[in-house]
């Protein structure tokens, strides 16, 4: 977990909030899911590498064996099961966002934590729900995305029904995990590496290179189109790519055209994915990886009800996102003491006058401290200058006079206030 | 868990934003501790109950007895270790706020919940803390709970050190905790029944008389005083009583007389307080019990440190209090729908159009959703009343004239905008 100082915090929060307030405007509603789920359901579609990460959860009287409980790793599992328990209650296309902690029993490694936030907006339709809004999506999160005053952004876009027809017209279909898991790493090493993993599935030179052409394209729909016929007969990816195409084009009326790339080596790795996926990059700092991604995914409440219930979903992993911004300079912190006025009775005698002083303040909006220690005036100085922008002291004369001193105690200036 | 529908979620987290502001502006900062820490940090303060209670975490490859992770049970244990921690970055006295949940495997009953919020003020001195900032993080709690608009509350404080100092005078200090134990529930049952429990201690007629007048002994710092000589000499209870006058005389002068009461039946359950003990009530509902409390602890850190960090936090149980709130019908619940403005483009030819309406809307602060389902104009206008409270649906007219009707949903009374 990272642990933050409170000014450290006061940044983290104020960056959370600034997200919500989007997913707000944008029409989302926030809701909570309990971290504790049922194994049954957390295991449901978790899969992979996800399924190794989980955390049990037992009381002490309990095993491991018949440990029934665990921690939620993402908030999609958890609200598919919220949408189908509430179904009736609820009005659909439900468009939900939600902030809080997921767990993962991750290696400790820098930048992923155990416990991180992740910040989630995701419309669930019922029985249907048109691809235009996995635009809305994306759209939303940009728009979060952009209250950090990040350098430029960019949006890869891909649809996992490409990648699953253009695998079956290689014959290949038998190895579609594998190409995937191959993709989903080939930006981070080199074209050989990839190209040598290929051939040791027993993949065919030609297919290698079919692959190898898959993976590097990139651009606008036409121009993704254009790639994919010179390797591939593309009618039967025809599904696919005018998703992509409806996709691109909501973005581009949302003004996003200069920022939303078509890019086939986006794969996400999670299991339950089933048309477009998305990463969101900052092309000037590629190493920081993708900031924001998610995807649709159309069977996700399969395992809980008969009913369709398609949905799409795009987080921010905030907690990484805060760290890697912090390490590359890229976080404007708070430098400012956080309290307003700190009011410094100089005895026990004055410290009535300065709690009322002290309500008198916060009813204009003031954040307001009454240091109450039994050190000397010096100390109370010293310690206000920690805490807070201004200080009033107050003694007898202030009292009787019901006149105080406000000091800055930054420059230094004072100013005299009159009760 | 209390899982909430979108519009009570809604009222919950302005509740707890609301709490949080006034805490702010009593000059306490923000942090986050993990909701997994180690065991031996978890338990090493935990005791009785709670101790039963804590949920271990473990990974799947890991067994029980290995489980060195467990779930948090409250804010002040890993708050302890925080401060510990991060002692040279922080300024004492440390005014600090925790908002999260906890957990704790309690049986499932009514208003109880296995993860719930709490949502704690704290103030950790270094090496002392004078005993006027109890007073500070009750009467800071008690403008929190005002938010509410509740009816009546009433807090009532007591000190550990009047308890065991009385128990002590009457050669009881061997059965401290059995009869703690028997005060704390003693509001619970009748006079009877608690002088059963005290006789079945073996304790003599003449102290079961005693014991039973302690209990009912309240009012203010004088009427207590003198109710505690009437059966004992009161001299070597002195420091509790002088903490008490101190406590009472600072929540005077924050305006908090008529709502603070000295009341000897308060133990609170926790075996780490030493000092100041307070819970909160609505004198009209008593039966929901307390909705804030906490109390004074000077030893906390001693598991991790031999510095002397002596704090003082009360918490409010935001979750339990939500709900009994809500069963009283003491809550007002939002009635309207959350999105001020729903667009609805007849047919997708309109639909770049409503996006961009839509995100000028939201530059004036507007909450806006367009909806994009392909269904029937009725079918949509159906949707948006269950949504929002305005619509505005947009055909080739609107798109050419660049004038809209705005439609207030509960009204139906429209107007025009002109973009």
């Amino acid at each position: 977990m990272q642990e933050l100082l409170p000014a450290e915090q006061a940044v983290f929060n104020q960056l959370k909030k600034s997200i919500e307030d989007v997913y707000h405007r944008h029409g989302f509603m926030s809701i909570e899911t309990p971290i504790i789920d049922r194994t049954e359901i957390l295991f449901s579609k978790a899969g992979g590498d996800t399924e190794k990460q989980i955390y049990k959860v037992i009381k002490t009287e309990e095993t491991a064996e018949n440990a029934d409980q665990a921690l939620r790793f993402d908030h999609t599992v958890p609200l598919a099961r919220y949408v189908v328990q509430h179904e009736n209650d609820l009005a659909f296309p439900f468009h939900v966002t939600q902030i809080g902690r997921n767990f993962r029993g991750e290696r400790a490694q820098k930048g992923r934590f155990r416990e991180f936030y992740q910040c989630d907006v995701d419309i669930i339709g019922r029985n249907e729900l048109p691809v235009a809004y996995d635009a809305k999506v994306i759209a939303t999160v940009y728009e979060a995305l952009k209250t950090f005053n990040l350098p430029k952004m960019q949006i890869r876009i891909s649809n996992r029904k490409i990648l699953s027809g253009f695998v079956q017209l290689l014959g290949l279909a038998d190895k579609t995990s594998y190409i995937s898991s191959i993709i989903d790493h080939a930006e981070k090493v080199s074209e050989d590496i990839t190209a040598q993993a290929l051939r040791d599935l027993d993949i065919s030179e030609e297919n290698v290179v079919k692959i190898t052409t898959f993976i590097n394209t990139h651009g606008t729909p036409d121009e993704v189109e254009n790639s994919l016929k010179s390797i591939v007969d593309t009618t039967t990816l025809a599904e696919g790519l005018a998703e992509i195409r409806t996709v691109y084009a909501v973005l581009a009326a949302s003004g996003l055209k200069d920022h939303a790339t078509i890019d086939l080596m986006i794969v996400r790795g999670l299991d339950y994915y089933t048309g477009t996926v998305v990463e969101t990059f900052l092309p000037e700092y590629r190493a920081i990886g993708s900031i924001a991604s998610g995807g649709r995914y159309d069977n996700l409440a399969s395992n809980f009800t008969d009913q369709k219930l398609p949905g799409v979903g795009v987080s921010i992993g905030l907690t990484r996102l805060f760290y890697v911004l912090n390490q590359n300079g890229l976080l404007k912190t708070e430098t400012t003491n956080p309290i307003d006025i700190a009011l410094i009775p100089i005895t026990d005698n004055e410290q009535a006058f300065a709690i009322q002083l002290a309500n008198k303040l916060r009813t204009e909006n003031k954040t307001v401290d009454v240091v109450m220690t039994d050190k000397k005036l010096g100390d109370k100085l010293a310690y206000a200058a920690k805490i807070a922008k201004n200080a009033i002291v107050i003694g007898e004369n202030e009292v009787n006079s019901n006149q105080v001193q406000l000091k800055n105690l930054q420059t230094g200036e004072t100013s005299s206030l009159i009760l």
